[in-house]
């Protein structure tokens, strides 16, 4: 269902050749009336941005916060192309404005996949009028859409939310290049709540700093990170001002975890906690140089319950630490006590570390800040999956 | 012959038991005459450090820059292992410093190994008289002292430079947990220059800026980080002020060099090479940026010339970019310029990328800023060196 759950929204996918493979690779979410709504969007903060980046951000400008669709197309990042990019990412929205009878500057685009290569227009203005007609409600078109936003997914992600009194629906892309700033995902969310852009703007940014940017899979930041959602009104305003906050960071909490369990190359999800920081940024810089740390990440490949690198990497976070008062436990099974061994169940450590979510707990023992990760472990898969893109 | 070749000391190594697998894992590099000479160290920065960090860093400010000797021993870091590591540390010192003669504070220590174990006192408490009854002039105990400080090093690491008019020897280990600030290695520099102690150190931490500060195998941080430069003035003062540090930083350089092509792992050196930075911090930030980043290093790995991956790193450097301005060459071959592709040579592109060691040339057409790090690709090798410690 996803993204077509909440009331006044359609969806499309369809392959039209961008990938070689024939694999889906475009996709509509649109409101069924194809009028514009509520809109806010999130992107990455590479200044390497993307084509279709550029062209996202400057017509949520133009429209004041205001959009009637979300064209995403996998199989080519239309990064690194130049003024050419952002020629054809403003050509699939005026082709997809014409389709649905509104102005380009209401259509909004993410696009992923290689970087640095022109984008193939051939296929996709061949294809764009076939989505558009395609598009319809229900939860195969959801399906269809979801499915051709994956690239390297192996997973596809959708996920609904019951806010009370309104829904939110999202699907989402992401598998590598995942870092703080969301690198390399796109997500779209809709939601029948009645909003105006600007809380609407706010309820993404606090859902998106508490959930995606919480994530890393390999510390690399993408060209191409897009969060979209648009807000149909047509299930009247929240009753409480905080539940669409609240209901957009399940959605995208959820397609997180999803994300993290679909890491290229990952056999684990990795949870690093920070606890007992001097704040709470200190402790999240401190979980995200754990969770970043190939050496870390082996390590739980391996199911190996090496603690010292989890201390070496928090010594060297650039945050306040004293080794002494450092606490490290695998689960609920402290292996360091004091910055020092701790006498330990290994069988209890050993069984955790077997599981396919492992969880790294510290507390540094100075203050009440806190913070989290989610992270891959690091293995032949990733490597294989990354060394060659041909 | 390394560190043995300055006139003024002797050296030894030899298996104490430390490693279980019999291989040597205890070495010394002292004054021939058993007297305190001008000495200088470079530590980790990381907060973790390790006991024989801590009381090195103590006997150099109790002697104002002088020691007699430094004791290496391999296998175990003593790290995380709290104040039980530190008196351990200190008991190797004074067993030392009695077998030459002098005050344990002209004792400086350095271990290597895994963390978070306490230190297997009763073979070093053994092995020490040994050692120190087997230190030696001549090539022969500087290869004994070389090979008893590798720990995942595949390879020897020594030099010898000729400072005109005095002599430089160095010995070093390291093949992983190598980041900016030395993670993980250990150098033990000679020579007979004559220099006081306050020179020395300002030319070693020169050396060690400009070679050491620009490897990065996997961007941690290591707990046991240690240079030192011990200097017999036998030569006498060098006639340039300046040479001291040039020969310093020539033996640094090579020693960098072999520890960038024996990484863990490893089957290619690349060199990062940054111009056209608004600044030369700014270079070098992005070059350690493309140098860290696991997606540029498998497809390094994959000899994969994937340019895109370097302008993403570029762009999420936390430095000022312009993508329209941005060139990315392999060797000498531009495959980017102005930010998108150009036309060029694939061949010799796939040449370059075939040689052990990859340059990766990015100028940003911005300032006058230069920066290079050198690095090793991610594959197998790597991983399986790092999943288990056991």
């Amino acid at each position: 269902m996803s993204v077509t759950a909440p009331a006044g929204f359609v969806a499309a996918g369809l392959a039209c050749g961008i990938k070689a493979s024939g694999a889906p690779d475009l996709a509509l979410v649109a409101t069924d009336d194809g009028r514009p709504v509520a809109a806010a969007a999130v992107f990455t903060n590479n200044l390497a941005a993307a084509a279709p980046v550029s062209v996202s951000r400057s017509h949520l400008a133009i429209n004041g916060g205001r959009a009637a669709a979300v064209v995403i197309s996998s199989g080519n990042a239309n990064a690194a192309t130049g003024e050419r990019g952002i020629a054809d990412a403003e050509r699939i929205c005026a082709l997809a404005g014409e389709g649905l009878g509104v102005a380009p500057a209401d259509i909004l685009i993410a696009q992923t996949g290689l970087i640095g290569i022109p984008l193939p227009m051939n296929p996709i203005v061949a294809g764009l009028p076939r989505l558009v007609a395609a598009r319809a409600a229900g939860p195969e078109a959801a399906v269809a859409a979801a499915t051709a936003i994956m690239t390297t997914d192996v997973v596809r992600k959708e996920v609904v939310v019951d806010g009370g009194g309104f829904t939110v629906g999202a699907m989402a892309k992401g598998a590598a290049m995942l870092a703080p700033h969301m690198a390399t995902m796109l997500a779209v969310l809709t939601t029948d709540a009645a909003v105006d852009p600007t809380a609407l703007k706010g309820a993404l940014t606090g859902a998106v700093d508490a959930t995606f940017n919480r994530l890393t899979i390999d510390g690399c930041t993408s060209t191409n990170d897009t969060v979209v959602v648009l807000a149909s009104g047509r299930a009247g305003p929240p009753g409480d001002p905080d539940a669409l906050r609240r209901a957009l960071t399940e959605a995208c909490e959820t397609l997180a975890g999803l994300m993290a369990a679909d890491a290229e190359g990952g056999s684990r999800v990795v949870h690093v906690v920070v606890t007992g920081a001097v704040s709470d940024d200190g402790a999240h810089r401190a979980a995200r140089k754990v969770a970043d740390s190939n050496l870390v990440k082996c390590s739980v490949n391996g199911a190996d319950p090496y603690w010292g690198r989890v201390v070496s990497e928090l010594g060297s976070a650039g945050v306040a630490f004293d080794i002494a008062r450092v606490v490290v436990a695998y689960g609920d099974t402290v292996v360091c006590r004091g910055g020092v061994a701790a006498d330990h169940d290994e069988k209890a450590v050993a069984a955790h570390l077997a599981e396919p979510r492992v969880e790294i707990r510290c507390d540094l023992g100075l203050g009440d800040g806190r913070g989290a990760v989610l992270a891959a472990d690091l293995g032949h898969g990733y490597i294989d999956e990354n060394r060659t893109t041909s």
